[in-house]
């Protein structure tokens, strides 16, 4: 136990009488020994299948990706494709890796990438990169508040300093003021190569700020790194019509023929399907009008080792179904904030990185064409479900892989 | 080969001859190995991690829960406790597992759940159940479309009969009708028992919705079994403000010496950045006002075999921040769209069950419980980050935590 | 002077010295006369054309309608029609007067007019009446909140015998709760006969809430009548999903052959036009999907003496274009929140009286008669509109008609 | 008759045999004859007050902002002030004349302008001005749609050649593509002078519009000159977070002495309400939050000839109250979406052009002016709902103003 460290914050004791067994964050075989040792005791449960074997059985692998470790949660795996891709990036037969313990899921996906495939493939465009970050300043009043601003929209020699010193990848792209009486709000934004990026962004604007409160004549009353308006962990109409992560559109011509085969349905109902479902979300006050993007992003992200919980920025996003001169089915999906990468966060766990090495999208160079591919799998999952509800196959199919 | 069942809508061949690998959907040792080989043929890549060793190595283990099975993501999982609940069905402390590669995390939302347990515990309850299934139809005109809805309204005797045949735990609670010119959705909203429940609404409202075009003298011209309506895998304004899943509020009164001494803020300093982040929240058009309940959900959700996708649903809510007379710091967390259960989808795979059984929440009767432990981890990861950010914390908490 | 009464909120002096010109804020000539003097030496300007000849030049007339009156604002005022109609309650044909300084909205409304008529009429129906008034209450938890619920709920004797003595028109259909942590929020729901009826549902509210507070056990720390839920004077996604005001829908078959000859465009481009029109308000984070009922609605409630300024709530609404079988143009438009009436307000001043009357909507009995007019005439609006986008004349259009 | 010219659009006749009466549209007294006589033949009614008495009788004035027009509404008027304004473009005290059949409102904003000038004033900038026209177009690809916005984006000297022509007053500021799929929406942002400018910037956007397809080598496959996009007559998000209009700020310091004497409440009471009253916004999912921005807006508006339709755009917006550290109220008013001007339009009707004199805001120079002055308006509002409110005053003062 000597070994470890006691950090300012972490807790040495509870009501209950807890002992040092959470004050180790860091995963290590020991910490996650005695933990468990303290579960079982208070909870009278065992924890066995969490801790069984393992592909890498040493908790250590996992730094950075971790606390508290206690084992490993152990999700069904399945694979789509061939997709072809004829992207900016990708270019290509794709096999896509998708975790999910929903039935169905893999099934629906796999349907479309075959409608897409035969068809001649999907076209995917990344048409703007930027993530950002949103700190929040309080002053006196609304002059103080802009004179703040120009003094920070004018520091660039400063920040692209600080910039250089803090990371290799971080760009700034924009800086935009919002003023709201006497409080500012400085949206960031920035490009962050490969990776989703956002604890690159939070330390570098944190950087940037300290120089500004530190350099401007005007100070802030008070300072916070994130106001909320980043959208981080939350969509925001803000973010939807603009840009967060890439803004990623998929397009593709399904033949009518392909549309009768695989899908089971005519442009011509899908269409017509669509007309309906836009009012329906327009009514329920939905951001964008989309059926299901969430269901191959959650899957596609839990695979890869991106953020699970960045579905809730994600998932947002436009279908267009159009029927074409030639009576064929025009689809295109329009991913306005795709926030995942290729490095970073649990990109590197194993799993996670073989999985990315499948699509040929391990590591650096590779974010944008993984974006890319996800948008050409998202099209898919919007082709299948809409056909099947169109065409009145939605039911069955859930009844026939969705139950036990 | 022999065995496997050719449904009509799969594909059996693609343009790169794509052979029988991808024919047989449901979860099998013999599908597993022919999709492997060729996946790992036509990519040139190994398939090795996925397919290792794990705890239940027969992919038949989780029929019903994926398709084209190739193996398991495995994801590291802590765990944060004690959570002292004062629950309507949670009463006790429970440790709560938490999976994610998302550094930080666990030691946030730890960190939160020790100032709660600290201060004497969160109260939660549900104070609203209800799973909808919104089909949509189209009728020639407005009159054709009230008719029909006034049918299915004075449908009960036969509805309730459809019901007891499709399903144990579907109890329909209401039908509401939305009329937009001659389209008409009809909102069923059910209870759903333990289950989240998504795929019971659908088979019961298929089968009440073709009893009513059989039954009723107005025909529609066409017939949807979901419409977009209803908010499944996306989050509406119309949910927000009513209630998805279940309606869960928690709050919990943390002392000033607690703030202090685990929290490293101040109650003011944590309610004055609130006043700042709810401007925030409506100035970039997000819906509800919080700030990252979706790490929370989508962690749990993970270890404990819930639908991640439906983070996108779930994420929504409001807090409250306030001083109390005392000085103490009041919290609420409010979530309007909680749609998880303790039975169904992914619950009972093995790792997941585990996890639910350690919150004592394993199988039918637990629902409700699970949602008042949920709420109050959720609770814990905006009180710690609240803290953070208020005290400036923030930042140096990610940069410990977060980076390899 | 003698005669004013100083009210105890009044200004009786400010810092450059102003008499007791402003204490009197009911309608007098003396009032106006002063003021008028007063108001010209202190801006060194001659308000002439305002205390000009009018049809009703005593200001006695317009008591309850302003205060620190001052003259007379002369809007011009053109007139639409015949709109044929076929609704519930409106049936024939009605000319229509418009108040407005904007050239080219008349014409374009009364070409909306000619299309409808000659096309057999626009049938209309008022799905839903219901008027808000959202009162806050602070209590220390979400139990108390609850319980307080609870017993408002459960108030029904009491609350009768307090809308009977209040009003003779207000009737009370629905009680909504709304917690938010220690935060109630009550939405009590009235019909109020002709009138727009919020004065009437305040004072009601207030009433009910007074006795709650006082007849219940568990008292809120604070309450306040409105908390910004009801939606008055501005829109919500909340009332656009439900109603406010009156819920109206209207719909029309306008044939080929009027859609060419009068709207000179085709239905399949009218129809076209709006796909991409709905995809843009999706993507712009409109509330609805509509061109311009705003128009319409401020020039109808201005001739008509309702409110101007509920234009901000009454605007919503979704439009729905079909290409028929026949080919035709079925059109519909959606109106969920159209706050406006025939009687209180404005309505009866001299001008607005006279224009409802041309309409045979004067006084009592006569809101939903009016309601389905105005929907008619807010779809004359869109048909016309659209029908000038699609075919590319709406810049001629506002060239010709909008400059002096 | 023979001096009627007839347009191409107009109509001729009426399935009820309507003759000649509506065919002219431009405003005449031949025109108003006829039509009155007209429309009380076929419904009995007597036109008299609406042809009453006026100012300026003679139809003639009003060319430009009405057609068929067939006589005057007459709206009660009163004044507030002196407001004090300490603004870039306003200084000094301002009497404002206010349009409204709503009783209470011109004493409530009355109250509200002496609370501020007694406390020395109201602080107003205007920190951003564009309109913009947002066509349509419809290609067939995202690729073409993407090298088209290219081209747009490209050509600025020939943009600037055909805006010299177009306008002496329209600058271009900016051009924001957005594409959905093979859907190309081109943002268009001017600044138009002193006027609003909607009619402006459509004849110079349709006229660059007809360049560009003229020039460009790709092709839309449809052209509209307006998407719904630029939220002309609705809200939308997109605007919210940015700017239509004029974005205008204002703020004040109210004395705690002044709060209490004149607004009856305390700064800490209305603090208070305004945190619940956020809440509330964001849960009933409101656009901003404010409470009746519109009421000041409409009234303002119809006073001085803006576009009363405008409000269902203008109203939006967010309020700031904060207790000062000497105890004093912070108070500031955000509307980003300020569309009025003081020229074109209804500005130069005789009344309406008047009452923009007595704020000497008449004509070109004076819209950023008229601008802060309304922010200061809307400001007095805000401040004496919150106050009546928070005080439990608010029911009174309509019971006794709004009731005849």
């Amino acid at each position: 136990m000597k070994s470890i460290n006691f950090q300012n914050h972490l807790i040495t004791s509870t009501p209950n009488a807890m002992e040092k067994v959470f004050t180790e964050f860091k995963p290590s075989t020991e910490g996650q020994k005695l933990r468990k040792e303290f579960v079982e005791k208070h909870t009278n449960k065992k924890i066995e299948l969490l801790d069984g074997p393992n592909t890498v059985n040493t908790p250590e692998t996992f730094k950075g990706n971790i606390e508290n470790y206690i084992g490993i949660t152990q999700v069904p795996t399945g694979i789509v494709g061939p997709l072809k891709v004829n992207g900016q990036h990708a270019n290509g037969e794709f096999f896509i890796p998708l975790a999910t313990t929903e039935g169905a899921l893999v099934a629906s996906y796999h349907r479309g990438t075959q409608a897409i495939t035969r068809s001649g493939g999907v076209h995917c465009v990344v048409s703007k990169t930027r993530i950002g970050r949103a700190p929040g300043f309080r002053f006196n009043t609304t002059s103080e508040a802009q004179e703040f601003a120009m003094f920070a929209l004018n520091a660039n020699g400063a920040i692209d300093q600080i910039l250089a010193e803090k990371s290799r990848f971080a760009k700034l792209v924009n800086i935009e003021p919002n003023i709201i009486g006497n409080i500012l709000i400085l949206l960031f934004e920035y490009t962050t190569g490969d990776a989703a990026g956002q604890n690159m962004v939070t330390i570098c604007t944190d950087a940037i700020c300290k120089y500004l409160i530190h350099a401007s004549k005007i100070k802030p009353k008070k300072f916070y790194i994130e106001s909320n308006l980043a959208g981080d962990k939350k969509p925001t109409a803000k973010n939807v019509t603009s840009a967060r992560g890439r803004r990623v559109i998929a397009e593709a011509t399904i033949t009518k023929e392909v549309v009768k085969s695989i899908l089971k349905s005519t442009p011509e109902d899908i269409v017509d399907y669509y007309e309906l479902a836009n009012i329906a979300s327009i009514h329920a006050g939905a951001m964008g009008a989309q059926g299901h993007y969430a269901n191959g992003l959650a899957a596609l992200f839990l695979a890869t080792g991106n953020d699970v919980a960045c579905v809730s920025e994600s998932f947002t996003g436009i279908n267009l179904f159009q029927v074409t001169d030639n009576g064929d089915l025009y689809v295109s999906v329009n991913i306005p904030n795709f926030v995942a990468g290729t490095v970073g966060g649990g990109t590197s766990c194993p799993t996670q990185s073989e999985s990315l090495d499948i699509m040929n999208c391990k590591g650096s160079g590779n974010a944008d064409k993984f974006a890319e591919i996800a948008a050409g799998l998202i099209l898919a999952g919007e082709l299948s479900i809409s056909a099947a509800i169109s065409a009145g196959h939605f039911t069955n199919a859930h009844q026939s892989f969705g139950r036990k």
